[in-house]
């Protein structure tokens, strides 16, 4: 089903006029009749079933008919810290991170990061990242849209926003370091924030662990496979979905 | 590091002269240097450690001076049984899929399936697809090399060939059931066989699913959110070895 996030309040009986770009994706790009029956999300992340009314050149106007209450969410704000990969990386981190709950991506220039964020293109990137993940959202039906930032430094995240932080290092795999993520995981609460930091191609250096492990942050193994970059990030998020949404 | 299989067994203290297409790679591809550590597999899944002592123009010897036992491999045996999704999709899935583990893909005619399997390339298409298996598993340093397969009909299936069969359907994600994954990953012992089963790109058709039920299969939801054909293969590998190998 077709689903789209609008930035205003809904109510169920409303009849919206669609924006724009909307509109013509529903009317031309997927070539939608009246009576055909959509999801729109409001501003304040509720998600609404309506149907198509009338379809015109550009404008599109649908009635709500129901409010859509099954809980698509993670129970967590999941943040994924990731070392800048290279950009069809970054893609598809976001692309399938969205699909398996995440809220933040926020991509740093590690120190053995192969790509470097520049300055000049930094804007530009951000905005087509952004993108990736509204498209994202939109398709596995998020109710909200994740955000995606980056990061100078590692040194600049305050840690002391999240409750809890996660570092995937490649050593604690070689170690066979086991049980410190269920360990986070059976702690986390409903509604806390959580933090996961993965390495770019490359690894994290070792000071980079050094400094998050000083504020808080667990080292954990994602099993004793090693993982790829664009492999870490949704072996966690499955992972906290499975003891957190299903194993109760 | 770099890792490859042989099929020869192996053992500690020998001088191996590799076979002419590796030999290649680690010469010529990777440009290797005499001293230079590689691992090999052996016939028997063992896993070496080899220090390269000649390199030739198109000869490499080298020789095996430790044992790496390491347990990489899943306890179980999992087999993947995937309606046969579009081209990169089938690939993305052998990537990751061993990355994270799996023993054995079988691609399947699902009645709804976008991408049929057609007789005429299947030998080609298949050869692929085991080769994308091969550098997979070297990329990843696995024990074996996963197979792929095809599959005409899902009732050329024999279920019972296997101790547990787990069916991801859309359906149980839309009606919130919640745990039978868990309760199969529970009851799941070392050494077992597993098989997961994913639709294609447009679902399993009912009358599918109830052929896996009638045979003993459990329906699961792999969590709340609906996930792609090649996002679900993954939850369930991650989620396996969260509960068999994390979780203990």
């Amino acid at each position: 089903m077709q689903h789209y996030f609008l930035s205003e309040p809904l109510g169920i009986g409303q009849t919206v006029s669609l924006p724009k770009d909307i509109a013509h994706r529903v009317s031309r790009v997927r070539r939608s009749k009246i009576d055909d029956e959509l999801e729109l999300v409001d501003q304040n992340h509720h998600v609404f079933l309506a149907k198509i009314v009338s379809l015109e050149n550009k404008s599109v106007e649908v009635e709500i008919f129901a409010e859509q209450t099954r809980q698509v969410e993670l129970q967590q704000e999941v943040t994924l810290l990731v070392g800048m990969p290279k950009k069809e990386k970054a893609e598809w981190i976001i692309q399938k991170g969205t699909e398996l709950g995440a809220t933040t991506f926020i991509f740093f220039n590690s120190r053995y990061a192969v790509a470097k964020l520049k300055a000049d293109r930094l804007a530009k990137k951000l905005d087509r990242l952004n993108t990736i993940a509204k498209q994202a959202a939109e398709q596995s039906r998020r109710s909200i849209v994740p955000e995606v930032k980056v990061l100078d430094k590692l040194s600049d995240l305050e840690l002391s926003e999240f409750d809890h932080t996660v570092v995937a290092y490649e050593e604690a795999a070689k170690q066979s370091e086991k049980s410190n993520l269920v360990k986070v995981f059976e702690q986390v609460q409903t509604s806390q924030k959580l933090l996961g930091v993965f390495g770019p191609e490359g690894g994290l250096a070792e000071e980079e662990v050094t400094t998050l492990v000083d504020q808080g942050a667990t080292i954990a193994a994602l099993g004793p496979r090693i993982l790829r970059v664009e492999t870490a990030p949704l072996y966690f998020l499955s992972t906290l979905s499975y003891q957190t949404e299903l194993n109760h």
